[in-house]
């Protein structure tokens, strides 16, 4: 499960815990700590749990950095940490800091729960529809926006992409990234989700793939169609397939939810998606696939639909006004 | 405070919860796990906490190990900590791991409690006394273990100390930090402490000053009496003070409880801590000071009596049996 749930002492409450860090893997500093935070929260929103109690901060400054890169950097991904965790009605009470090589940046989010306000990941049924509630192509599209700097890595891509259209892309990704899926946690409850959990690491098929795994029903997955960045499809594709992007396990950071819901919901479900979502950052959701009877499995089928999904809108113009030289992390090439 | 307390929506209950993370300060992975676990606690302890419902683990593998040493070492370093928080009643449920140049270890410590499970800070009243639950002088062993291989800091203190002595003084920090502070909880309750923290990073003087400041009353802490792990305050003169042991500032790591007893509560808290901790790897506990009327600060008297703490007995010999060469982390010295 994305959340360790554990039964206390106290009137059948629970405690939903989730805990996440890395490094920055995007250049401006205050969306870094949007999509940190985002991606903490979303553990609990894969459980269909639209409130948390509490957060703690987990950061620690890079050695590397000089005084006035720290005092200009790391106030700023403090304060998208905890905007994003305001978004979330939520607040930051606690944390620790440390010196490192690297900057981390992550959190704990926690919230004491009754019974119905979490679904757990475990009911699937043949003939439910899979659901996804962000574009996949993450780190294509944050990989790509390093290589405009790195001219062996760059002529490889543009033949297939304007470097406008990176600019676009890496956009569209931060904006994603940096999005809560606390909409789609509540819209689990109203069409009645059966199963749900987020898109991070093991791309969309690996998680599909666990989610599967938990299943009580003997059910298996298969995936028909993957909303994708547009261009990144083909970026992945020129660049020697390194990220496996339309193989489905291309990494993901603070991806969207894959969602098991009932066939006569999910279109619903999309569609209030994507009428709740805009205002807040969403770009709707996607049915990529349904539930069969099977072995507790997950697979893309051959030649799956690719979905291009377009930037929202150019607020390129303006990037990087935040953002400072690259942050001391690991190379994410 | 050494931990949040956020009141809860669900009958006067509230989640209180501490995170810490750090780097490996001894050799042995195995008591590093159950000193990185006792530290995380140790806030939960210094509320009067004697539960905890839940521990998330923070781990990060160091790109610097190979395959071999990782594969020896992280392991022993996880089991110590689970069996540090078996000790204290609780397990581990879920983390996370990154991969780092350094080795981190940490963790997250939550408890959903009623008000009465827990002793806010706040209630020191002049004629209180202070109790401290273990030596200080952890950081001065550590470092002068290091400086048994380095002979321009060796040959500074081998006047003051022995190498056998230094292994000795290096052993009880290690047990000592390894050692829960949850039998000094519990005894918080019966004894009718009126305030607590827990001594680390800043140092005695600096935590006593911290809780001064907090607490209701007009007081202040006045200390007389340091109870060091043997031959470190010499140590601690011999290599120039760099450490401040005996001006209270050097850092501790999973330090002992100071805690603000009436009067007439301290001798029998002291003394119920000695048979009760001795079993579960303690000391007992000291008297230092006393509170008096004053503007809510902290201070230490001029020449304060130095209790020299003998190590408990001698686990030399068999040292150094899970050690792998020194974990990757900062520089301690």
């Amino acid at each position: 499960m994305d959340c360790c749930v554990i039964p206390l002492r106290h009137g059948g409450l629970s405690l939903v815990q989730t805990t996440d860090f890395f490094y920055p893997l995007v250049e401006d500093p205050y969306m870094m700590g949007k999509i940190a935070c985002a991606n903490v929260l979303s553990d609990l929103y894969a459980m269909g749990i639209t409130e948390c109690d509490n957060m703690l901060m987990l950061l620690s400054v890079s050695q590397k950095m000089n005084d006035k890169d720290r005092e200009r950097v790391m106030p700023l991904m403090i304060r998208g940490f905890r905007d994003a965790a305001e978004e979330g009605g939520t607040s930051v009470t606690g944390g620790q800091t440390v010196i490192n090589p690297w900057i981390i940046i992550g959190g704990v989010a926690s919230v004491v729960c009754q019974p119905n306000d979490f679904i757990l990941p475990d009911g699937a049924v043949p003939g439910d529809v899979l659901v996804l509630t962000k574009p996949l192509g993450t780190q294509v599209a944050v990989n790509a926006h390093q290589w405009l700097e790195q001219p062996d890595r760059w002529n490889k891509i543009k033949l297939v992409i304007t470097k406008q259209e990176v600019k676009e892309a890496y956009q569209e990704a931060m904006f994603s990234m940096a999005t809560l899926n606390r909409t789609a946690a509540g819209l689990m409850h109203k069409f009645q989700a059966h199963a749900a959990t987020d898109v991070t690491g093991f791309g969309l098929l690996g998680h599909a793939n666990n989610l599967a795994t938990q299943q009580r029903n003997d059910v298996a997955f298969v995936i028909h169609n993957l909303p994708i960045i547009a261009k990144m499809a083909a970026v992945s594709k020129a660049c020697g397939n390194i990220f496996n992007l339309v193989q489905g396990t291309s990494s993901e950071t603070s991806g969207g939810l894959l969602v098991c819901l009932p066939r006569e919901q999910a279109a619903k479900f999309c569609s209030e998606m994507k009428s709740q979502s805009l205002g807040a950052g969403g770009q709707g959701a996607w049915i990529i696939g349904i539930v069969e009877k099977g072995d507790r499995r997950a697979r893309i089928i051959d030649k799956p639909r690719i979905i291009e999904v377009p930037p929202r809108g150019s607020q390129v113009a303006n990037q990087d006004n935040n953002s400072a030289s690259p942050l001391p992390g690991p190379n994410l090439s």
